[in-house]
């Protein structure tokens, strides 16, 4: 590593964590199943195929329009099993808090962890808490890990993505990243800023169940935005991607809240999006099914896999332009997630 | 809770713990898998039986003679899969880490993981990076999880633990906590400290094959120590235990540190201890095999269970005395793992 320190870059989700990883971590962690750098493992265990993943939460503040840290850290790592086709079955949940903590806010945390955890049917089953002095850790941090099964006919990777797929992403753009922003500034905007943190594994199973075959990828687009994943898939696709910027779909509220704040909603953090990437005649049906889902109904194709330099990510402007889209560097927003 | 914040005490592994546990989580996380409170959670997946398990490691020094906190991580989350009799398949690995970390001490952190995984041939295959503001955590925190299978005929939990049984221990109490302590004040005290570190599913695997059925409880005693562990047997198995104080192992260096600190080796943390609870018709035989076993060779009988009342411990002194062994309330040390 060149630099000597962490830096909050490191943990921006952008291309300085994408070096600490691949220049240090995978130096020393050699197994193939990390290397692939998915949302989650896939291996086989006595014929079964199962996911697992990981997932540790910092978000600041601890509460926020539309979620907390409790549901970030139950939809999260739900999302990351989801996305490698797997059907969450259990949860880990492992807590460490600071001293001084007010009990009624681990309280009201743990209240949305067994919420969202009854809702999404997938349970804690084991855990763990740790406290450490005042001033050494920030109210509260979770580490989820999760188990999934994927079914026998499903192979959902960054591998299987192929020139000629389209990109759909399923609803709109920079939802939880500017609440956070926004808050954190002491902002208030017009309309109805709110995080979009949400469970995605009921709508993956439809797709998968509905169009055997024809889904290839899928990533949550969290920290780092739509923009660094697509580069993050481009660069592990070998392949160039191409998105039409008047098909992004972004509400009102967080394009006003991106303009005040000088902030691109391509690089916001997104909690309940998802992008898919799939066979382009079928895309039209996945899109619309999509749709219809309560987890996708803003969806939209947004661009497709293209022959090119791998890592290529270009954007088609409103006005005919083409602008060259690069993975974060440095961090809009630190804590996000 | 009558408390109204976090204290340093709900961390301890003690009574405060239990108290946290059992009167706040439990009272939302209503999975019949987490209230049995063992080390791992054991399930059923397509018919095999599976265990899976979480920890945090926040352990101040980073590094400590015998070893890291990186070790720790490691050799923690296999056991607690081994304590359920699961032989480990796969760790997952979170990091957070404090901006102005030196990578240099991550970097050692990375190696010794590495090393350990390698060691025990159980591979990390998925992980999470977390950056936090410098003063918002302190240096590293790690999580690991794990997942691990289940041989079919072995059924180790503390539901099997019966009146009568033996209960033995798999080395020299206390190593690890008191050489946190002494690190910490700066103590140098002769002979050699050194935390006892350690993975045990192989020895759990050599119990457990070649004295099928024999083994019906495992626990390791981290913190709070073999007092507060036992403690928690006896409660969960309705039933009381003794314990012969001459037979209990301890090393003259953590005796010796132990009076001068004024600490009760009953009540460290062990990292690569544990206790086990078996047949008494093959106690015998099993602290001999685990005597031979290169990460039991000092193991030794240290007490049973007997009729009395649910979570009642007794110390045999050896002047002919008795005296009461309740659990952790406070803790000795914060922090020591």
């Amino acid at each position: 590593m060149s630099e000597q320190y962490i830096l909050l870059d490191h943990g921006s989700g952008g291309l300085a964590s994408q070096q600490l990883i691949s220049e240090l971590f995978l130096k020393y962690l050699t197994s193939p199943l990390l290397a692939s750098l998915e949302d989650s493992a896939v291996f086989t265990v006595s014929g079964n195929c199962l996911a697992m993943s990981t997932d540790s939460y910092v978000v600041d503040p601890l509460f926020f329009p539309g979620g907390d840290i409790g549901m970030l850290a139950v939809h999260g790592t739900i999302n990351d099993l989801a996305m490698r086709g797997a059907r969450p079955l259990y949860l880990s949940l492992a807590f460490i808090l600071e001293e001084g903590l007010a009990i009624n806010d681990l309280e009201r945390v743990l209240q949305s962890i067994a919420k969202c955890s009854n809702e999404a049917g997938v349970p804690i089953v084991t855990g763990d808490t740790k406290v450490v002095p005042r001033g050494k850790a920030d109210k509260i941090f979770i580490n989820t890990s999760g188990i999934g099964l994927v079914p026998d006919e499903r192979s959902i990777s960054v591998s299987q993505a192929r020139k000629g797929d389209k990109i759909l992403l399923s609803g709109s753009m920079g939802d939880h990243g500017i609440t956070i922003m926004t808050r954190r500034a002491g902002l208030s905007l017009e309309g109805e800023l709110r995080s979009d943190t949400m469970a995605l594994h009921g709508l993956v199973d439809h797709l998968c169940t509905t169009f055997p075959g024809a889904i290839h990828t899928l990533r949550d687009p969290t920290r780092g935005g739509v923009a660094s994943t697509l580069c993050e898939i481009a660069e592990q696709a070998k392949a160039a991607i191409t998105l039409d910027e008047e098909s992004l779909p972004i509400s009102a509220s967080v394009r006003a809240g991106c303009e005040i704040l000088g902030l691109d909603p391509l690089y916001l953090a997104n909690e309940g999006k998802m992008l898919v990437i799939c066979s382009p005649n079928q895309a039209n049906d996945i899109v619309n099914a999509m749709q219809h889902h309560p987890q996708g109904h803003e969806a939209a194709i947004i661009g497709e896999i293209i022959d090119g330099p791998a890592g290529r990510v270009t954007l088609h402007t409103g006005l005919g332009g083409e602008r060259l889209v690069t993975p974060l560097h440095g961090q809009p927003l630190p804590r996000i997630c």
